[in-house]
């Protein structure tokens, strides 16, 4: 089997309102890249919410008490701190500097996705596409490709360092059931449900860092489960988490 | 930038006391697959244990009576169980038939690494290599690829389904850290250290289903930082972690 991955290099920068889809196609054909059902299109959180004009003034938020306090404790900007609140359904962690929020959509996350890297001001920030699976899936038709996957890049209990996953997604099964397939020894495979979509991100995101401004990469050669399912199904259920 | 994954494909079953290397380099001249400076090689966990005879006769263990209710109350097996808790350091939670355990290297996995698939017989089950970074450095060396990463497929807290990750790493920086580099508007990156091991072993996962027997893919196009430091460094501190 083989899998390759491109990054498209000339995307320009993302403005509210654009056609995310159309800006896309263009950078691909410049590149000499086909975009088709064959090939996964792989999109950083970042360029949808510019495009969904998912971008918020600063300067017209009133920090909450709990903002300013929090703010105040750990050196950060109040502002940002009550557009995280705004985002949030539910505090999981508060502790540290860090605050790790369930957000309405039951996405897990540090600052509710809040972020201002890749803004041109700051007395701007960028928050998560409101549904970013419906973004996938207007995306796809928009690219005629097989499949998109919109990420972001997230922190994670256990272990150190960031990794790019799944936040919305259309055309593919973000988990692949294996139960009832069998190994090389006609033995069942076990609880062995993987979670394809993010691999699919953290693969995307090796030709995305973050100082680069590559925030599209195609994907040809990988197989995946066709499926309209939602990206929720990723979040894990508070019911069967050990660690909430 | 563009980035290409290869499963090997004849890789032969493994057994104790094979020359992985040697196997590895056979499959990839049959398969006129290049292996040199640029190529990172993403090895399972699965060969490397079965290689290092790393695989245990479960004839042989006495479950002791914490083994053996656990098994009775979760319809287990209590030889794996106790092979777990041979494993094991310190528990951080066994709950719901779920043992999630801190290992002497202070890896936090389910059941230890402990594993029955792609094992011949249902009387013996692989463990965890003994140093996967000393595994990792040897084959790197027996290759002479650029880098080795092996890997294991981990649950996680918070999101649902299995993603492969790094266990042991030689010739890259399993964090990679962008602090101090800037974005598209010369704002400093804040808080950006990449799990890029991590990364790397989500995106060869996607070409070794478990059913497949594709041990073992490689890279060509991605770019690291070369690194001599140990896959430890991703496995993170009980201090700074609020979901221990």
């Amino acid at each position: 089997m083989r899998m390759e991955l491109t990054s498209l290099t000339t995307i320009p920068e993302i403005r509210p309102g654009d056609n995310l889809g159309a800006l896309i196609r263009q950078a691909a054909e410049q590149e000499n890249q086909v975009i088709d059902e064959a090939v996964i299109v792989v999109v950083a959180q970042k360029v949808v919410s510019k495009a969904e004009g998912a971008i918020v003034d600063l300067r017209k938020l009133h920090p909450s008490p709990l903002a300013q306090t929090w703010a105040r404790d750990w050196q950060k900007d109040p502002r940002l701190l009550e557009l995280v609140l705004m985002q949030t359904r539910r505090i999981v962690r508060m502790d540290r500097g860090v605050l790790i929020v369930e957000m309405p959509t039951g996405l897990v996350c540090a600052n509710a996705g809040v972020d201002q890297s890749n803004v041109e001001s700051p007395d701007f920030a960028t928050i998560l596409p409101k549904d970013p699976d419906t973004s996938a899936r207007l995306l796809r038709s928009n690219l005629g490709c097989g499949a998109v996957v919109i990420t972001d890049t997230f922190g994670r209990p256990l272990r150190e360092g960031l990794v790019d996953v799944a936040i919305g997604v259309s055309g593919l099964a973000p988990l692949e059931d294996l139960r009832g397939r069998t190994d090389r020894y006609g033995r069942k495979l076990i609880g062995t449900v993987m979670a394809a979509a993010d691999q699919i991100a953290a693969a995307a995101g090796l030709l995305m860092p973050k100082h680069a401004g590559c925030p599209v990469v195609l994907i040809r050669g990988c197989s995946w489960q066709k499926s309209e399912e939602s990206a929720r199904l990723l979040t894990r259920d508070p019911s069967t988490d050990l660690f909430r």
